[in-house]
């Protein structure tokens, strides 16, 4: 329940790209962490890498300098370049003085939709992402947030079945800070036999051969181990993608709250998202980049760190795990290139 | 099932001190990484910091180099410095010239077992360490582990019931390499809300204030927030112990392989082991150090990473759920310093 | 003396961009790390941040993998994202599998160029990388490498004098192996004052305000604070650009060998070009990003660290410096946007 | 010039164990990080590892909660355990609650003083670190730090000559804050060949064998490999010990200022310790374990990264550089077990 933008401030938009009977199945979901100029007044950030399978641009400066100035961009694998220079062209339009010297740092996250998508197209282009952002700049406080097979998540698979975007939130109150703390996933990881729905690992085959509901196809403990290789019946349409976790599968994790959380601190909530991933049976995929944002809407405070951090920790786990099950939830089947269908996750 | 010492030439020692009666409720565990000349012929290693509050000995060394080159020691937080010296001592000992100039990295690990044991006694000595690093030194292949409230775990309490030790392994076969892979836990964090049972949350209190098997006291959803504060149920020892988890609790995960892996490949073993932890509900609390150190016994075999480490990165969730559940099942109530009773938690 | 393509296997490439008169003063480098396909048959690699103020794309896989798979890509700070897909582009017309749905991460880096080019002008497009790539492949082993003010270095400052690529090799012969160890370097840091030229701080002024060589300007001590503003008499060609370092200066070094380091040991490698680096005097600014990537063209054999490192050590502290030195010996002054014209260091 | 009790609040003291004619030449320094009660009160405080080859203790909870809770000490790498136990014991008297259940994380460095110092000997007690620690406790703010041969300086070895314990200060000044920096420094790494001062490589033997200055004695670029081996000329007393680099060599780094910076850019000062090292030579060599421990006596306050930092990041290589020099500067000539005679640097 909930969604990112629960978070005063944050903004979310998404452009889809390609549909029914095109090969190009992906697009771009821009997140403004907070509703001001970002070069002028950047927010209190951290990362984390579960697993540095993947092809983020711009973590490192977060991770020196604890902030980030710039919206946040998911999209697919091959398009962080087009991405980048999306953020890039959009600042150039609106900081005349931007580059002469001082420049910029994008943060780009992406996940591999190429199961699905034609990542050959190069769809995504900069204007894509221009796009993204003046839709999420046109946004007000507490919008809903699509879900599913929408912007980047329109290719994207996550346990075989259409994963994507997927958000929550919680209230959190530790005692002297009553705050939010939101979360917005992009799955594309694990395979049908990894997922756990609250407790209950659904998707494995039982006796028969069935998953734990009876509705999954024959053979799904069977998945083949190729990435080029396709499993017939998924490609009929009838149960989850069984083919293996494609080699650079990822999930993408931001964590947004206006608790006045310093950079350090964002970083120990950063690195309990692992615990909220895990409880949905992803087992962090040799190719399945797993990374990190966090941040903060408000200025830093200085406060130690104590017990009163509990709250914090066990909400960053209940949000994580959350988002990535509504990311299932509302997703739609999709056909992609080649005619694969991907079935939404029946169990949810 | 099974043991960390499935590994070939993995040996496990305990050395436990106090008893009934006794404020001093505490111990050491030896755990021989090889059986080999360890300073002439390390393993090759990698350490994985999950959460920093805790106090290890010798882990910088073991992250530069890669390897460990003495015998491991869990103990209790405050007999770090002891177990140390028992290390130290131990291996001047044996090497005449060791100190001459060269010195050694001891590896120790500690729980903080203060609501048991009388930390204050510091009975843990550097002899203790040497005696069960013989003990250790006598033990042959595969022998068996004793679990629960000994050695380092007898004081230990884990999700406000009776933890320690904890062991399991698994056989693992990649495609290339058929190997075992096997954990040992020292169990000493959470509370009684946050344990998942093979994903049922077995200690959520249910409408009418009981556990979700009836088994638990009245307000164990209510816990005391104060870490001295006992709770007087608990004390009577019918159920959880519904204090707060100490400020320093603390789990400890050791991994040991006998397949060829590299230290950076170990690394990314023990980055999954957050994963396992994550399924028995832990939120990695503020407070609960929690570290994870894994080896290999054999020599390292130049091998690209690829989708063959899928199997391993599976097993070391299940190895590590299983270490911890072990560790609840194995271990006996203990009666502590001021009389506390921590019980053996009853849905294992 | 000598440069990075000693390494046998290693080639370099520039496309420079822009000239006399033009406020487009930029360019690409490309760097192939081994004469082979990469995405077959990646090299074994490190990265080391030292300090993270830059935005490089690709180093959290190469951390996690330990392997580059592309050719790497140095260019100007707002060009990395048509720097990437320059990289995309040249491997999706190389492989026709790639997309589908294996992907790719290519290694770009860069240094702000902005006070000299016009970065507003985006003027690095994919086809300079795809022909920077090109270039390189059509070269042999051993090459003489361009250096000064080409390709990626058309616009940089060190030191407030005329930087950009830099690079040279050394002979290593640890006992066992003997092999080679380049360095390549772009540089785009420091102040006047800061400079060291084998031990000497030829950039201080005296007390008569002159350099140590009498060769400054005067005032050069008193560096202005904006950097928006430029210092007339380096705009007049006499003396090093006195402006402050932009806001984004950074310093990128790459080390190269063809010894069967392994990936933790290249990374140790890596931490060490900072001290050749701050022999030239630097002081890793805020704002320079500066960043190692470290790489061997041979298959990794396992072998035990030990004092045979020191001889690398040492190298790699006189590569890196030596490779400054060249950068600023090889550059030739260059007039840029608004007129400024940055002119060759005169104490080399 | 200064010292790092310059910042209000730092205490240093020494105990120094053995002398003429004992095999024991070892000692402990105490520093205390702010004169206040440190567990009701930590400093904010970031580490930094340069080589992890060292046996650190507590530096993965000060990184994970930027503080540091305790006195500081700096002894023989085989004392760390003793050292540790001392720092309980002290702190167990003074908290009579400490330990019920609540712990501490003392923070122990060290470097090898093997070749003077017989560590075999177990010298070092916890009794000397709590002399020590009363001893710090009874210093007043500004007090002078005798440096050189004592406390943990007794028997220490750089670049060949006697070292020991350095320290120095600055005053800093960034535009907003006015503040003192100190360093403090254990120095036990280096060959003789390595030394810089103040740009010039003194320790290279020129043509005839002699070094720089024309004091070293014959033979010194020709040092022996063995780390068992003594040059004769040395133990004689007439040159530098021309024995490499022990094993286990390292140089600790405290840096403390009364700037209200917070963890994080504590540890971006702490990463530039190494451009101070770097300039007196070093070549971080395997063995030499280097580590930076940072911390603020005051309460951070969040100001924004930029230029200011500036100052901050030159002061670093100053204070450390001239520590390290002044660590030379003051060192006694020490007799070591063996009859091993180090000299006091004869270029300072």
């Amino acid at each position: 329940m909930g969604a990112l933008t629960d978070v005063p401030g944050v903004r979310v938009a998404h452009v889809t790209l390609g549909g029914a009977g095109d090969a190009v199945r992906t697009g771009v979901t821009c997140v403004l962490p907070a509703a001001r100029d970002l070069l002028a007044a950047p927010v209190t950030a951290a990362v984390h890498v579960v697993n540095g399978y993947g092809k983020p641009v711009g973590l490192a400066q977060v991770a020196e300098l604890g902030e980030i100035e710039t919206p946040l961009v998911l999209t697919s694998t091959l398009a962080v370049g087009a991405a980048h220079e999306g953020v890039v062209r959009h600042l150039l339009a609106r900081h005349p003085d931007l580059g002469r010297p001082d420049t910029v740092n994008p943060v780009v996250l992406e996940c591999n939709d190429g199961r699905l998508n034609d990542q050959r197209a190069l769809a995504v282009r900069a204007e894509h992402v221009a796009e993204a952002i003046g839709l999420a700049e046109g946004r007000r406080d507490g919008h809903p947030v699509e879900e599913g097979s929408v912007g980047a998540g329109h290719g994207m698979v996550a346990f075989g079945w259409k994963g994507g975007i997927g958000t929550s939130s919680a209230a959190v109150e530790d005692g002297v800070w009553r705050a939010t703390l939101g979360a917005l996933v992009l799955t594309n990881m694990g395979r049908p036999e990894d997922l756990v729905v609250h407790g209950s690992r659904v998707g494995m085959p039982d006796a028969d051969g069935q998953g734990a509901a009876g509705q999954g196809p024959a053979g799904q403990g069977a998945a083949g181990q190729g990435s080029a290789k396709q499993d017939a019946a998924a490609r009929q349409g009838d149960g989850p993608d069984t083919d293996d976790a494609p080699a650079d599968g990822s999930v993408i994790v931001l964590l947004a709250t206006d608790a006045p959380l310093d950079a350090r601190q964002l970083g120990r909530l950063a690195r309990r998202a692992q615990n909220g991933l895990a409880r949905t049976g992803v087992v962090t995929d040799h190719g399945s980049g797993e990374l990190v944002v966090a941040w903060t809407t408000a200025q830093p405070r200085h406060r130690r760190d104590g017990p009163w951090l509990r709250p914090w920790f066990t909400a960053v786990a209940d949000v994580v795990e959350e988002a990535v099950l509504s990311s299932l939830r509302h997703a739609s089947p999709v056909t992609g290139r080649n005619g694969l269908v991907v079935e939404r996750c029946p169990w949810l």
